[in-house]
């Protein structure tokens, strides 16, 4: 158990958007609100797997909707606390920790922050180890809890409960159109379930992995050194290509910001192409046509100078751009779970999954 | 009180129908489910707003979505069921009987059923009077009464459940987007309320009114009389065309079926010419460019030959038609509902609602 500090809110930031893979929204709102819930005097408790009690009841809760939406589209702030609140009522029973439902990008900041309101734990560990677009793309429901009952909240108010649905995939279809209608974005709290099960679903101790590997990244950058090699050693990742975005599309699709790049090779990379498929977050890497790292690895991209990630809802033509291709946990590889996350989930059907290896 | 005969739920098809004004969707479906619990030896009791006890606990049921949606895409049957018992889980208390949402179309038969399930009462009355496209146009709303905490069913068992939305407005919107999304149609149960408030903003008599209007159809038929003059004698309707439809304009918008007919006048109505706009339900007539009846007075369209009510669903090039206008309930003439279901409510701004006079 520690106390999370301001300091490991700003590496969060920077860690979560790296494990975002581009998507999970842009953390730096939800920074802000996280620190200001610090200097209100709330505090932070982070519980490993171990310290969680078996019988405790745990939530994830995580924003909804296309991340290029959130930007401009404001919370109100207690969005989280009225869904924790409204599930507790459905339920009959308090939520004694909530956990991410996804590390990556905004969705990391939103436990703290509604955990910190609340007075309750945040668990270390979450539902990807990384984001995905989809709420069914979750270790909890890969491996058989449901994630109903759950609730959505708006930052007007509106309040719906999902109270049953015939399948994850109906949850999902059935909470998009609901954050479609409220704007292309909202906040939900899901899944509650015992400790017992989080334990052995959750992809462990991801908190503690994004702020490491922020504190790595400030650190490098006040030595003026290279965070991206570091950032490859820590993370058992392949720095895989420098490059120029010479080709850039993108729309929003039924909520989501789906598109593509293509990529010049610049420095020791000049000469090379790549290209990459997005949907939220960067699914696919090809290099020179061929598929190099695929959903659910992770595809990173870091601004080449400030090191800093680079999300979907900020690409743009000329950027220059490292590429890192970073090994997914292991969770995530079996049968059960590519067929929930791996690249034909993604209509990538031409695409058989190959775990990354080293170059 | 009374129990509602098969003789009864056939004229009740028929009334419906009329007072659907072309939406609501088509009560033949419901009607043979309706006569399918009475034959299984279920009961269904009829109340009249007298009868109704203040402290009853009264929710509406009704089906949404598109009308040319339900045709192909069927039911389970225990829709209003699953609804009911997800509120009552959500209230911890028991529903006292059910209430229309709209006694026309396909929604009068729906608390029939629904109340022969589960063994509760029906209300003589509902919040229309006629049939609307949109769930805050009822008398309920109108006068004060939230429609949430409301529940939505779909045939695969989903049960999505508005525990609160900060307007009427809003609820229409989140509960339209869930309808679409499964897939076009669904039934709501809304808007439970003390019985007290019931029997001040339900338009009252209206089970009853459908079903006397059914069977004096059904006498005219038997007779070989014209129903026409008979319908508008009883509703203090007036008889205003007989008409060829030259021309149709439908689509589907948002889920709803929208669009526009042109009437070349036949027989006694030779050389004149009309206009039908429709939303789901016909909402304007106009003669010779000039408006005749708008909403939320009814315009009803009866087949010229059966005298029997056609919706817009299954309106043709070439189909022959008898156009009737119905005053509306003087509940739905008051300013606060002219707000709600007068022709501005339905993007007709440059149209002024004038209570329809006899010619």
């Amino acid at each position: 158990m520690r106390y999370l500090t301001e300091a490991d809110i700003e590496a969060l930031e920077i860690g979560a958007a790296i494990l975002g893979t581009g998507g999970g929204g842009n953390p730096y709102i939800g920074k802000l609100r996280t620190l200001q819930e610090l200097r209100n005097g709330r505090s932070i408790r982070l519980i490993s797997l171990d310290e969680l009690n078996d019988d405790a009841l745990v939530a994830t809760v995580g924003g909804i909707g296309a991340p290029i939406v959130s930007i401009e589209k404001l919370e109100h702030g207690a969005e989280g606390v009225w869904a924790v609140q409204a599930l507790e009522a459905h339920l009959g029973r308090k939520i004694d920790a909530l956990a991410a439902a996804e590390i990556g990008g905004a969705n990391s900041m939103m436990p703290m922050i509604t955990a910190a309101q609340l007075g309750i734990s945040v668990v270390d560990g979450d539902g990807m180890g990384r984001a995905f677009p989809e709420m069914q793309m979750t270790t909890f429901s890969i491996y058989g809890h449901r994630s109903v009952p759950a609730v959505l909240a708006d930052e007007r108010g509106n309040l719906v409960l999902f109270k049953h649905t015939t399948s994850e995939e109906w949850f999902e279809k059935l909470a998009r159109a609901t954050t479609v209608a409220m704007g292309g974005s909202s906040v939900g709290v899901e899944a509650p379930m015992p400790g017992r099960y989080v334990k052995r679903a959750a992809v462990p101790g991801t908190v503690s992995q994004a702020i490491a590997l922020g504190h790595l990244v400030l650190a490098a950058n006040r030595q003026h050194a290279d965070p991206i090699p570091l950032i490859c050693k820590q993370e058992g990742g392949v720095h895989l290509m420098d490059g120029k975005i010479v080709d850039l599309k993108r729309h929003l699709r039924g909520g989501f910001s789906v598109g593509e790049i293509a990529l010049e090779g610049i420095q020791a990379f000049s000469g090379q192409r790549g290209s990459i498929v997005f949907q939220n977050e960067f699914l696919l890497l090809k290099q020179e046509g061929v598929v190099r790292v695929s959903v659910p690895d992770l595809v990173v991209l870091l601004d080449v100078d400030s090191g800093r990630a680079i999300t979907t809802d900020v690409l743009r033509y000329g950027q220059r751009v490292a590429v890192l291709g970073l090994p997914c946990h292991p969770l995530l590889r079996t049968p059960e779970a590519l067929k929930v996350v791996g690249p034909a989930a993604f209509q990538l059907h031409d695409v058989e999954f190959k775990p990354l290896r080293a170059a």
